[in-house]
């Protein structure tokens, strides 16, 4: 796409209301924009890469055999009376009045719907284990909105929910969404670690979270450096294979600060393998057992005629606060450089052409670029204004194709100007150029 | 997938709730459950013709150069008193108030916040025409919800926005998406024809409906017949031949009941040619020029130095409410078949073994036949349960892919039994039944 017919509101500087540089870097390039307190709007820009982090998860998720549904936002009161959440949750909960004057609300999770579903339609056994989920706005009523999309209100996230004849079977379903956002998360190009964690309004004594280091992430963790060298290369989706995975990760101490306990933490980890950093969390896990089926009499025909209640676990992954938990981990703020993963990338590269004015011969071999870029997959950005070369390449350095081309001066015959986006750039031919994008894309 | 895997909730008989013949089939088939009144869960089998319906939506829209953003659902009431429009509205403005005591309403369209988000960008006719579209969830408070998803509260609906400089331009993106629309639901396997409509709480003077042919309609359509011969085969995305078209259209009459004058009719259309019928809108067009621009101040610089306000269209197509409006213009109710159209059906097709007590030999065989499929990328259906022959056919009749396999004591060796869904059943090869279906799978 030419960046002059691109819906790309840039800012010359970073705005004065962002605090951190997620946000900073998504107000600038126009990403998003605010539409009220917490809300906000995804451009263009914003939208490809959420919906190429959504596709991500959504692989992962049909990997270990979830299947996908869809519910609504708004949900009656009634079911979450039956839960008795309806009153706990608090304010964070956005309770409406519809024409009818019937109580609803604007779901903060589904729980109570899916448990709804789920106790409608299965009865016994034998269609166990089912495991369900959906990628769907919810809300939270935050009472100071910050951060940008990183504690807004509105949000996107994939919640999964695993339903189960026993705790033996509730373990390996855990299990299998354990692998799930390792792999998920390792495909975005996050190095994110699970760590023990209280299980707040879920419920439940089983519980992960999902953490990437970042300086200016809220959350204060506490783990043995060693987890870092784990890898699950050889987990297969089988029930041993996942426990013994789970229980090499456990083995490591690696909590946030709720769970913190200095004197474990000394005693567990020598010296020079702790580390105590900030985490952003992109992922949360819970095994909550019969919480939600008992009140709300979701249970199934046992082998011998009996009755049980099914036992639960939920599964997040906060899909739109993973693109600013991205931008947290990998924007070069100092040099404003910023290389999405190619997996995710808005634009796989873009072509900065030297605009004079009254000649267009640069313009002209950019588009034919383009064209031959384009004829082979490759998602490509051109900027056909007619800045000067400089504020051109800072402007696609917050954009953050991983690869730029650079169409100047230095251009000579078959050899472009090429590079990695924040790095130097060298001479290659089009057709390398070509070849070189479509491995990384093939690999990611 | 194996259906004893599925979570695919279908019912003996038809729910008695359900009085037309698509929300009876989404109930009966496991598509959707209720949640609250005019409120829906999607499951599995719903989500996936949901979905692909909405693919199909986004890539026509993509092939015009509209843009995709993402709006949220919740918006602020500020923006809807700067339209006139928050008091207008009325009841089926679903409306909110927040922690902080703020109006809030959840989004029934999004004209006004669409121009909120252009006028704090575009300043200038150079960056114009700006088409930007986004598919999200709509409210609207319904006081009688009713037919299923036909008519209910929370839906998901496509609104694309145009902003041109003039009326002529903006008359050329009202016709790229008069274009778009047709192509759209030509690609769904609907006819649907464009109608002069009234505009209702949109506004402006120009508009039309695209509705479908359908007895259970809930409008009354005066059309003249020849309108059925048209196409677009020869319409290029270029101002000239978008105009010849839509005159092409305009020649013949066709309104909907609230624009029907019975004594133009007669006198425009011959008798031979009436015809009154029902129909279901699918999509509607709009044309309000500066209606959101001037009270909201969206004005852009013109080429002489003068500012004007930009000219605004908005275009909807209602994604959710296709998925019943097609199983209204497909669904053999009498004989209880669906045959979905291959581009949008849940499965391309369903396999059908004969399982006889402890003998698992035409399972085996059934499941060799699904991994040959899968190979060759076709999405199958495999009835693996213990019912009779019979009931599983009629099962799957009404989950409607759109080709049958039966494995049962009429196959003999290579040929097996295969069937278009509701017609009679001919031997063929596996090989050529992966050729027909690859086929057909290609042409749409």
């Amino acid at each position: 796409m030419h960046i002059s017919k691109l819906f790309i509101p840039i800012l010359k500087n970073n705005p004065s209301e962002a605090k951190i540089k997620s946000h900073q870097l998504m107000l600038r390039v126009g990403m998003i924009k605010q539409s009220s307190a917490g809300i906000y709007s995804w451009l263009p820009l914003g939208f490809k890469v959420m919906k190429k982090i959504e596709k991500i998860v959504r692989e992962e998720q049909n990997k270990i055999g979830v299947q996908e549904i869809l519910m609504p936002t708004i949900q009656s009161s009634e079911i979450w009376k039956e839960s008795g959440r309806f009153e706990d949750y608090g304010e964070e909960m956005l309770r409406i009045k519809d024409r009818q004057d019937r109580e609803m609300l604007y779901g903060p999770t589904n729980e109570e719907l899916v448990t709804d579903i789920f106790r409608s339609s299965i009865k016994s056994y034998k269609s166990l284990p089912q495991l369900l989920y959906h990628i769907q706005w919810k809300f939270r009523d935050e009472i100071r909105p910050r951060f940008g999309i990183m504690r807004c209100r509105e949000f996107y996230m994939k919640d999964a929910y695993s339903f189960d004849i026993s705790d033996e079977e509730a373990f390996f379903s855990y299990n299998k969404f354990f692998l799930s956002y390792l792999k998920t998360f390792k495909r975005l190009d996050l190095i994110a670690i699970p760590m023990a964690a209280d299980t707040g309004p879920i419920g439940g004594n089983l519980s992960h979270e999902f953490v990437i280091l970042a300086e200016t992430g809220e959350s204060k963790i506490f783990a043995d450096k060693r987890i870092f060298d784990l890898n699950t290369n050889k987990t297969v989706l089988e029930k041993k294979s996942l426990e013994v995975m789970r229980q090499e990760y456990e083995k490591y101490y690696s909590v946030t600060d709720e769970k913190f306990n200095k004197e474990e933490f000394e005693k567990k980890v020598s010296n020079e393998n702790r580390l105590v950093t900030k985490g952003i969390e992109v992922g949360h896990i819970f095994y909550f057992g019969d919480k939600y089926s008992k009140p709300m009499g979701a249970s199934v025909d046992l082998p011998g005629g009996k009755k049980d209640f099914v036992k639960m676990g939920s599964y997040g992954i906060g899909v739109s606060r993973l693109v600013g938990a991205i931008i947290e981990a990998k924007y070069d703020e100092k040099n404003e450089v910023m290389k999405w993963p190619i997996s995710i990338a808005p634009y796989d590269v873009s072509i900065i052409p030297m605009i004079n004015k009254n000649e267009n011969n640069l313009l002209d071999k950019a588009n034919n670029i383009y064209t031959e870029l384009k004829k082979n997959n490759i998602d490509t950005i051109i900027d056909d204004t007619d800045e000067n070369l400089s504020s051109k390449i800072k402007k696609m350095n917050l954009i953050g194709a991983p690869y730029q081309i650079i169409i100047g001066k230095h251009t000579d015959g078959d050899l472009l100007e090429f590079k990695e986006t924040g790095k130097d750039s060298y001479k290659l031919k089009l057709k390398d150029i070509i070849k070189l994008i479509t491995e990384q894309k093939e690999k990611n």
